[in-house]
């Protein structure tokens, strides 16, 4: 499991779509809010790796590219911790 | 918009792995409870036309290829609405 304060720290560019509190105000943005911790890291993954293709994938892809995996961990425990 | 009534009624099997009340129990599978109603629709077409590849995608590309656009939409309403 990651650590939540550090991905907080990660995260602040996570907020411009997907809210400071992981609700996104953007109709087609996914809340991110008490996510499945586990399912945001392989979600991240898959934007990283070029799985996630379409939509927003070219917004997503290069964000994911920026984090190693440590950082994926750590946003991904951050915003499944949020209430 | 899509209607939740009858998305309830297509939405049977996605509680097999994201739960009757659309919180998934299984590490790695994403909750959908009150989830943003165009991201639903958007991730469901992505796996449908297959731009989402690797992990689950295996699971969620033949799933997503049962709906049509208004079973999208409806399904996407129903998880949507969830408190």
């Amino acid at each position: 499991a990651g650590d939540p304060a550090a991905g907080k720290a990660k995260a602040a560019i996570c907020a411009a779509c997907h809210g400071a509190d992981g609700v996104a105000m953007i109709p087609g943005y996914p809340n991110l809010k008490g996510q499945n911790e586990q399912y945001l890291a392989n979600a991240l993954k898959a934007y990283k790796n070029k799985e996630r293709t379409g939509g927003m994938a070219m917004v997503m892809q290069p964000q994911a590219s920026m984090l190693n995996d440590t950082d994926i961990a750590n946003v991904a425990a951050y915003f499944a911790q949020l209430k």
